[in-house]
């Protein structure tokens, strides 16, 4: 039999979930489309739920993570800050090396 | 601001759960009751969503996590075996080396 371990990660600050990999998939999500709405329309989420996800990471990290332009030629967009490309690196960095981790430990294991 | 890593681990045989968080508070009520009926109530849960559990537990595990007696004095009663018990502690120990593996790598991190 293959057994597997497999894990969920996610960063809070003062007890509140700040990111999870459901944030993290919509901060990389507005990253590549530029646009709320759009990345809200890659994700199967409504446009609401995406602003309040967004709105919630803002409120609780330290910086902002993404910034809206208003107007411009293309009508604005929502962008990405430094800060939040820098919480999402971080974000995989230490799920990846969690995932490695846990393979080691559980290859150590007997479970049969 | 405190940040903390936080995370949840299970273990998949095939694809399939065999054992998470929830499933190890069940299995570990039983232990302490020594009754299916008893460790559902300790964890407000109905006798058969518990059964359902563990049931799905037995099956997909190498051996039987836990046995039924029946009849005797006591009227029988559900009881972990010897290699549900190495289950259980086989999670909590890996449980246990990712959080610290997680504290360490918040740490190193500059999430200011």
């Amino acid at each position: 039999m293959k057994y597997e371990i497999k894990s969920k990660i996610w960063i809070e600050v003062d007890g509140q979930i700040m990111l999870g990999e459901g944030r993290v998939r919509l901060l990389k999500a507005i990253k590549e489309t530029g646009s709320l709405t759009k990345a809200a329309k890659t994700l199967n989420m409504s446009y609401k739920k995406a602003w309040g996800l967004v709105d919630t990471v803002n409120s609780i990290a330290e910086k902002s993570v993404v910034t809206k332009s208003v107007g411009g030629k293309n009508g604005g967009g929502t962008n990405l800050t430094e800060y939040g490309e820098r919480l999402i690196k971080i974000f995989e960095e230490i799920n990846e090396s969690c995932w490695e981790h846990l393979d080691g430990q559980i290859k150590t294991r007997d479970l049969e």
